[in-house]
């Protein structure tokens, strides 16, 4: 049997492809399980549609959305996606058979590297990724930048904006230009968190350390997995097209995976577009 | 006073943009009034984290989301928007003083044009202009598919596959290769509707009739008013990239207004794409 679309990645640009895809009448299988990054979101306000929700509620709201559909859910991992010509070829951990796919969508998403001691037990309890989405948390509270990129200059300007204080730990070998009141320390090498449930404390190498209600890393990400041998790539990313169509006829991408910023809306309106049009890829084969 | 960003249009797009322009702290002013594409579009099922929703409520549930920000509405009609290089200044329909904003995003959606008799007056009520999001309202029952362009093709393919007839009639100018099961009628031109409360009846200028239970007419849609002098357009839309800059430095564009397809999660993924580009825009100034 070979299905219509397989996609990959079962987070919001996965969720929403796979709903579109359904209703252009489409045979669909989903591979993943929950997007962790939004199951461990606390507070997400800027979906449309929904007021405050935690991650966990959202993400609860998408698969329902998706419950009256019949769509195959794999939670096995696809290890290579191969290219055939008319159809796809997804080769997965652990089986001897391939599945076949006419079209296929690649929503992963994108694996921020995670290298500073504890920062994967403290994420989302002291320890964030997006200034955006988080900031308001600390209102009247004392927030850590640790900024590598241009990206994170307008990220503490803003989270001065809205906390008690900001000290900006300076990564990005470059001199910075910030609004007065955050503290900027320059030379110094982040080593990891400490804390008890939840990251309250910043340590270098130097054995200098901060205390802080909230430690925002705000860095480039790592360079996606070689999933699919040949596709073309613009930095970390996949390159696309604003129809989501990547460098393979019949192969699309939507969500973190094709570029900034990496939000929810963006990633379900991607979605969409890529499952609409994988639906009128296979019309026209 | 000048507002650091100026959305034009209150759809999907306009209140995204607006929602994420707020959660980065900016001061916005949106133009616009309820999008009647949506309020008038009875069910919708592939928004992600709703089920099966009325235009109607899906519409409340988006104001809601923007009910705790200090965010200015403006019902009044802008009539163009002038960049004046660090800032634009918008004309406001029957108002002496321009308004002026440090950056401006266009989501005025598309305005389709109705030119059939009773178009207007039929619209949600047996006329429509999506079979995506409504062939399955008339699961069982007659439609009439008048179509213009290629993806009129798709629409009537897919759509016979869900509703008990499809009468497709032919205005692409080109012979059609569709489904068996789809009677075609060539040669004919339509003139308008009748009905009582709901289009029943499709006239053409032979004095021909067919009766379905359904209308769908699929066309291209008209080229946008000019509102921005200048502005590089891509057929009837505004050019955008995958940033949705415009072509003029601090204006953005995102929705309908920026092509297809026109659907509403692509539109909120847009709106908040522009609205936190627009936002970074203003940090750069």
């Amino acid at each position: 049997m070979r299905y219509d679309i397989a996609i990959i990645g079962a987070g919001p640009a996965g969720l929403s492809a796979a709903l579109n895809s359904k209703v252009r009448n489409k045979s669909v299988i989903i591979f993943g399980t929950d997007s962790k990054k939004i199951t461990q979101t606390r507070s997400i306000r800027n979906y449309l549609g929904f007021g405050e929700i935690s991650g966990k509620d959202l993400n609860e709201n998408f698969k329902k959305s998706l419950a009256g559909y019949p769509i195959e859910r794999s939670s096995k991992r696809v290890k290579t996606v191969y290219a055939m010509g008319k159809y796809f070829a997804l080769e997965i951990e652990n089986e001897d058979m391939m599945i076949e796919a006419s079209s296929v969508i690649i929503a992963t998403g994108i694996e921020l590297a995670r290298d500073l001691e504890n920062e994967e037990k403290f994420f989302a309890r002291g320890v964030n990724y997006c200034a955006t989405c988080d900031a308001a948390l600390y209102r009247g509270k004392k927030v850590v930048i640790i900024g590598y990129n241009q990206e994170s200059i307008e990220d503490a300007n803003f989270t001065s904006e809205i906390v008690e204080k900001v000290t900006f730990v300076n990564m990005t070998k470059k001199e910075v230009k910030l609004n007065d009141s955050i503290e900027v320390i320059e030379g110094e090498i982040p080593l990891g968190f400490e804390g008890e449930n939840h990251a309250d404390k910043l340590i270098f190498k130097s054995g200098k350390e901060i205390e802080a209600d909230g430690f925002f890393i705000i860095k480039d990400s790592s360079k996606p997995e070689r999933l699919i041998p040949s596709i073309k790539l613009d930095g970390n990313h996949i390159l696309v097209n604003r129809d989501l169509e990547t460098s393979i006829k019949g192969l699309f991408a939507a969500g973190d995976i094709t570029g900034k910023p990496y939000q929810i809306a963006k990633a379900v309106g991607e979605g969409q577009i890529a499952g609409l049009n994988a639906a009128s890829y296979l019309s026209s084969l």
